[in-house]
């Protein structure tokens, strides 16, 4: 079984911790860790930002050094914003998207390692880690806040291992798609279209049901919707 | 050409609108419109958390309601943390993955809608947008904070339109980890083991060089390295 703790080094901002403490629980993670903090996570502003995730605060784990860390953990995976380049191997990173990849065939425990807000992680931090994350972000301000950060990576471990669903939320199922283009085709029939025009009528309505994601209620919205339209039509055409 | 929005309606906290701006140009857009703000966005505070963001902060585009904005945007995203069900067509959500899917084939103005940090957006608001974007988030707490949900929105979008490598970093070529399979092949070869055992070693780090989406100059540093190994273990046998 996957273990994850969130490792924040020195952080420097309570309302930062808090706001990470937050992120977490959003996605269902409780383990935060503390190393060294240079201001205190017990600070109502962190509490503020927890908002209601203060449980996840109070929780935290707070430690000395990310070394004495690194022995109790399996796996130890470092962020930075900071691309070295092809000469620098300690930085070659992953995306958020490959590490959600790779833990999805990892067990044990394993920390993801969030630097400073000032100055990230030093190289021999990073050096500590088995891997390395890099948020892809524009060139011109690729530096995210902490919790941003945190935000991206844990969404994308919960999207992929969580493969999420909306609860009541029940795409609409081939035959219903099927249905609707049928009753749709039916009413573009009865508006005295040239054959031409009818056909890319129902070609684009066809793109548009594929594209959007339609859930079952939708469809059969649509579906009443447009049988009604056949029946009155075709009532006043006799 | 897409020309992406980010509205805030009527957001109650300085920082988050800071924040917001920060992580908008962290992705790379540039379009920030407050919705009846019950802040002022030039407060320090807000200034503080955009960070190197405050340009963005700076241009954005005050309005007075979401309606007035409505006529002037081609699309309208809504955004929800809460999931209807079902029942309630209005809250059918798709997923920040899905929405990216959607604006890579659209152009025009979009604007992508965030409710206040209190409430969210009306049902009335959500009837004026096209499109409802729901985060997947646990059920236990599933309300991000404002800025983290611009940070996750935003970067689906960066990464599926920009499709963005990291600079200097070149993944190794199949070539490139052929070679280096050889000679780890050369170097198990070498270590008296039991054919089947080589087999067994081989096919393993076959694999994890699979998984692992080594840099070119890896490769090329383990090839040097087994390279030398075989070297050595050659020399010692004769």
């Amino acid at each position: 079984m996957l273990n994850l703790y969130v490792v924040l080094v020195e952080p420097e901002q309570a309302g930062n911790i808090g706001f990470v403490a937050r992120v977490m629980k959003n996605f269902g993670f409780k383990n935060l860790v503390l190393v060294n903090p240079r201001t205190r996570p017990d600070a109502i502003e962190a509490k503020i930002f927890a908002s209601h995730a203060v449980d996840v605060l109070e929780s935290a784990l707070v430690v000395d050094s990310l070394s004495s860390l690194s022995s109790k953990l399996d796996f130890m995976i470092g962020t930075t914003s900071k691309v070295g380049g092809d000469y620098n191997v300690l930085r070659v990173p992953i995306t958020p998207r490959e590490l959600a990849h790779v833990l999805a065939e990892v067990s044990g425990n394993v920390g993801i390692v969030f630097g400073r807000e000032s100055y990230g992680l030093t190289n021999d931090e990073l050096r500590l880690c088995d891997l390395i994350v890099t948020i892809p972000a524009s060139n011109e301000y690729p530096v995210l806040n902490v919790s941003h950060a945190v935000a991206i990576i844990l969404y994308e471990i919960y999207t992929f291992l969580e493969k999420p669903s909306f609860k009541g939320f029940r795409e609409a199922s081939v035959v219903e798609k099927t249905v609707l283009v049928k009753y749709f085709n039916d009413f573009v029939n009865l508006l005295e279209y040239d054959p031409y025009k009818k056909e890319i009528v129902i070609t684009v309505f066809k793109h548009i049901i594929g594209r959007a994601f339609i859930s079952g209620r939708e469809a059969h919205t649509l579906i009443g919707a447009f049988r009604k339209a056949v029946e009155l039509l075709s009532s006043s055409n006799e």
